[in-house]
This record gives structure tokens, C-alpha cells and sequence, in this order.
């Protein structure tokens, strides 16, 4: 398979690089017997700590229909970050090959190369279906592409957590000046604005996150949403849970070594890609579903948590320094500036329709 | 497989089907091998005219996975109704054998069993990731192989083409007073639905909907949405075309023949099942983008066409109607009642969380 096809991708959702995977000869027994000949063991790289509620499940289901596709002759087995020891190593161990592939969000790499930081999810950016029209229908797949490729990378949609909830907090926000010095764990972008507020973004493990929340070594935790936040116990100890601005649509990413990802038989290449896309749709479905689950938990359990909006002077000066920061970093990086317009144009016109069709439905149901 | 396998598809999102498919014995030499020394050819009949965009894309996708991760030895041949003639016929055909699978709409086969009426879309009912989530964490697989298996079908999600609109007027409507004797083309409930409002809803081929527009045989054109809609020509004879209320999420659907799915080999069940699936997250994409370039177009071409929400009373009675049909039906008919106490039950749940989420973010983004 040549570079030429896998950028081109984008252009036709796909097909173009299945088709490249299968233009090469086989004898006239056909494809199934070459692969009934080989056995292929892969292995996949998650970020997450073990058994992460619904994270964990969307790779596993991969492996599950990948090994019945091929009759048990190509099997991925999938390592999460308590086995590895290194969340934030995935996509240098799918780079030097000691894993074929991983299952993580590519804002995590925005340290190798800034342009990834737009791939996961853009604050006041595109919700899940613009974003999957513009993966697959729009060119994103195409430039997605461009900036793994860099790095000897492949990078597939793998489910989206949609919109995300602005955190879990111990004091209302009244305006602005209430993120002055606030500790707060948010990563990405997101991170980046509040920093420009006056917040002070961190970092912690996963397993230190309820701690540091009880003993106010910081001030609040942006996480994710109902369908898993509830198992983190924040809403114990922090009595707002804030609507959200920052990750209106996380959509995480399987990262593929691309030489071996080319050294496999054209029929496995199709089932694995084929399969990815799969495993998109329903992880998607499945985060609705336990954010569903997870709110009706929240709203019988523990009713003393309050659901708030943050004010519109708030959001109204978050928006402003997004833009701030992404055109900062537009004319700063020309691959960031190239993904960002291109994603501005897309937006610009699918707004348009979003509001005629989703939004305005939602104001009449 | 047994029936009990393909009922609990539903509550596991596939994985109990597919896991049923991969459970009998194989010899050692793998699963790939039984496929390779056969050749499966099936043949799928779609509900649309010839080279219908956006719609017919779908099933020659799905045609083109299974052939490629399946090395060739199966093959899934196309027919739109222009070949076989019978876009209504789809049902029939793929229950009696004569096609192996279809590419068509549930609620086309309401005279059939009432409750199909209610698994493309519902009035005022769920949007495409709560009706997602229903279908494949919520329990509505499971419902929708109940509803079909006793015609000895089943029947998978197949992309979804989003809010519709509510089509295309000669005249503005003002009340509901406008829509006593209007003839309109539109099926489905929504049809139903104005029907109690004094309209006559009307059935006619494709091929004869802009004559009949244009000659004031009907009133009214409902159809799909941009994406489709500018093909037909209905921008040039009708000045006005209303948002939507009554398709909020119309999901296409495969229809497969279940004792030739039975038949199949367990891999290749494997993988007609994923791609079924993949191909229902590409055309939900292409379905986005293609009613972002037709808004684009109608924008730019026909500045004079009105793009209008019907007045509040207006939908306040077609909302009162639905309920009141929906009632009816679930009075007359177990089956629907079933399936429509279901759907309100996960529904009352879900718009919590989509209100909280995707709605919010649409009013401050």
C-alpha cells in the first residue's frame, strides 16, 4: 500500500484505502486462503486504567470481531495502562512498534505535534455529527492522516464520549475572577484557556484524583461525565457539577503502526478497519447510553449535587480566549493553522444546519 | 444460531449474535478455511429508485466491505427498485427468499405489523444518539428482532438521515386551519398525524412528485431534506419549506432473510454484521455533510425560497394529535403498545441528559 492511498482516505470514508489494501494479486484460491495460512497476533495499548467503564470496552469488542472475522487467525490483545504502566507512552510504543496499536485521544500528543491537540475535540468547536461529517465526509480523515503520518502513524475514530461536563467543583463560580488560582485537573485545550483566566491546570493520576479533591490540594476535577464520573466518587465531595464548554465532542482514536498495519494480508486490513469504524458507532452509543444511566443515578442518589451552568460572563470570555489561543497557535504552526481553518470552514456552514435541523427540533419536542 | 441468540442481539449490542455465530465447532485448520472453499453469493433489493443519492450509497458500501474482507468469496449483488420494480415489494422479497437481505425503511411496512411503524422514527420522538442508544444499549434490538422475527426476518440499523424537514408548500401556513384539505405527499405516522388535522396525505412514485407539484395535483411535498431534496426540483415550484417535527431521526434499515443468515457461515455472519453496522455510522456522516452542502446550495441558488418553522399553535396540535394517535395504536395493538412504552420509558430518561448536554451546548456555542 502506498502513502498516496492512505491520505487519500478521507476523500471517500475509506473505501479508497480498502480499496488500495485489496488491488494487489492473490492467487486464484482467493483471499480467505492466504489468510487461513497465516496467524497474526497483535497487540493494543489502551491509556486507561484497567477496567475503565465503557473506555476499556470499545477495544475489547475490536479484538472480539476482528478474531470471529478471521475465524481465529488474527487476534489483538489489549493491554490497559495498569498492565503497561505507561498511559501517556501509547503513542510512542505504537511508534517503535512494541505495540501494533493503541486506543487513547489524540489531544494527549499535542507535545508532538501541536495539530493533534485539535483531532480529539475543540472547545466551542464541532458537536459529534458535524465532527464525524467532517472525519468522513468533509476531508478530516485526509488531514488526520497528514499529521499522523508524520510519524509513521494511522489514526481511526474510535468512539466519542460527546459532550463533555465543565467539572466537578467545591465553590460556585460566580464570574471570572473565581478561577483566579483555582487548582483545577483538565487537560487539552480546555486547560489552556482556563490557565489564561487565571487557573492553574494540573495533572494528576486517575487514582489520586479523589484524594487530592477531599484534601483540597486542588480545587476542582473536570473528568468526564455521568456515565463514569460517578465511579470516582467526586460527587461526594464537591457539591457543583458543571455544564459543559471545553469538549463538546471527545472523540478518542485507535493509533496504528503504519508499517505493520501495511504487512498485513488486504483482507485483514479491511476487517481491522472496518471494524474500528465499527466500534465507533458503538462506543458512541454506549457513553449515551451510561450518561443516561448515570444521570438518573446522580439525580436519585445524591440530589444534594447541583447541575449548573456557568454564567454567561464566564462562557461569553471563555469563548473569547479559545479564539485567543487558537489563533495564537495558528500563527504559530502551519499544520495547526491548516487543520484549525479547515475545521472553521466546515463549521462555518454545518452550524447552518444544525441549527435548522437538531437545535430547532430540540426547542419544538 | 438459535432464536433465543438473535433475541438477546439487543441487550449486548451485537455481541451476543455474533458470539452465538462463532460458537459451533470448526476444524483446527480455522475458520478461514471453511469460508475459502466457498462461494456465497446473495442479492439485496433496496426500496429506491436507481442511483437514489445518499440512500443507495449505503448497501453498495456494505457489498464492497464484505467482499473485501471476505477475499472475494462473498458477494452481495445491488438491485434499486428500477431493476426489480418493486420498492414496496422489499418486504415480501426478502421474506420469501427471492432476495437475501433489503435496504429499506421499517415504518414502509406498518400494514404488515403495526409496531414496524415505530422503528424508523416517531413524531416528536427520540433524535439519532438517543435512538442509537436505545437500539443498542437500551434494549431495541432486542425489540426490533421481536417485531421482525415473527415474519422470519431481521432487521439491523442501516444510517440515519437525521432531522428531516417538515417539505416543501405552495402556500405559507399560517394555522391549523391551513392544512384542512391540503394534499400532501408524506408517509408514515407524520402522515397520519396531519391526516387528523383535515389533510389528505398522499402516495405517488418518486417520478411523478414534481408534475404533480407543479400542476397543483398535490399542495405539498414532503421528502427528505437538502441533501436529497434539490435533485427533485421542488425548490423551483414551491416557495416555502418548513423545518421538521415528525422524522427527528429516520433510520434505514437491512431487512435479512433469517434462515439464509443462518445458513451463512459463522465468520461471514461476523462480518455482514459489522459491516451492516459501519456502514450505519458512514451514511449517518454522508447524510450530515450532503444536508450542509444542499442548505449551502439552496442558500447561494434560490434566495427565494422561505425557510420557515410552522407557528407554535401549529405544533402544539400536532403534537396533541400524535399523542392521541399514538394512544390509539397502543390501545388496538400489544406489539406496538410494547414497543412504544418502551421507547417513552428510555425516552423520559435520555432527553435529561441530551438537554443537559447537546442542547446546552448548541445555545452558548
Amino acid at each position: 500500500m502506498q502513502r498516496r492511498d492512505i491520505l487519500r482516505t478521507g476523500l471517500t470514508a475509506g473505501i479508497a484505502l480498502l480499496g488500495a489494501a485489496c488491488q494487489q494479486k492473490r492467487p486464484s484460491v482467493g483471499g480467505g486462503m492466504i489468510s487461513a495460512n497465516r496467524r497474526i497476533r497483535w497487540r493494543l495499548a489502551t491509556s486507561w486504567p484497567p477496567n475503565f467503564p465503557v473506555f476499556e470496552h470499545g477495544p475489547r469488542r475490536l479484538a472480539e470481531l476482528v478474531e470471529k472475522m478471521s475465524g481465529g487467525h488474527f487476534t489483538i490483545e489489549v493491554d490497559s495502562a495498569g498492565k503497561h504502566k505507561a498511559p501517556f507512552g501509547v503513542f510512542d510504543m505504537v511508534r517503535n512498534g512494541t505495540y501494533e496499536m493503541g486506543h487513547t485521544a489524540a489531544y494527549y500528543w499535542k507535545g508532538k505535534e501541536l495539530a493533534m491537540s485539535l483531532l480529539t475535540t475543540v472547545p466551542f468547536g464541532m458537536n459529534v455529527w458535524e465532527q464525524y461529517a467532517w472525519f468522513f465526509y468533509g476531508g478530516g480523515m485526509e488531514l488526520m492522516q497528514k499529521v499522523f503520518g508524520k510519524h509513521g502513524l494511522l489514526s481511526f475514530p474510535a468512539g466519542n464520549t460527546g459532550v463533555q461536563m465543565g467539572g466537578w467543583f467545591r465553590k460556585e463560580i460566580r464570574s471570572v475572577e473565581d478561577f483566579r488560582g483555582l487548582k483545577i485537573r483538565v487537560p487539552g485545550l480546555g486547560g489552556e484557556v482556563l490557565a489564561r483566566l487565571g487557573a492553574e491546570p494540573i495533572t494528576l493520576p486517575a487514582g489520586e484524583l479523589y484524594t487530592a479533591l477531599e484534601k483540597r490540594v486542588i480545587d476542582a476535577v473536570e473528568w468526564v461525565s455521568p456515565a463514569v464520573d460517578l465511579t470516582m466518587g467526586f460527587q461526594e465531595i464537591a457539591e457543583y457539577y458543571y455544564l459543559g464548554w471545553h469538549e463538546p465532542a471527545a472523540e478518542l482514536q485507535y493509533l496504528v503502526n503504519k508499517r505493520r498495519f501495511e504487512e498485513l494480508p488486504p483482507d485483514f486490513q479491511t476487517m481491522l478497519v472496518v471494524a474500528m469504524k465499527e466500534t465507533a458507532l458503538d462506543a458512541t452509543s454506549e457513553f449515551f447510553a451510561r450518561n443516561v444511566e448515570g444521570l438518573e443515578s446522580l439525580r436519585m442518589r445524591y440530589p444534594q449535587v447541583k447541575i449548573l451552568r456557568f454564567p454567561d460572563g464566564v462562557i461569553a470570555e471563555l469563548k473569547r480566549q479559545t479564539q485567543l489561543l487558537l489563533q495564537e497557535y495558528a500563527s504559530a504552526n502551519p499544520l495547526f493553522r491548516e487543520v484549525w481553518e479547515h475545521q472553521q470552514r466546515f463549521l462555518e456552514r454545518a452550524r447552518r444546519w444544525t441549527e435548522l435541523s437538531e437545535f430547532y427540533y430540540l426547542t419544538i419536542r
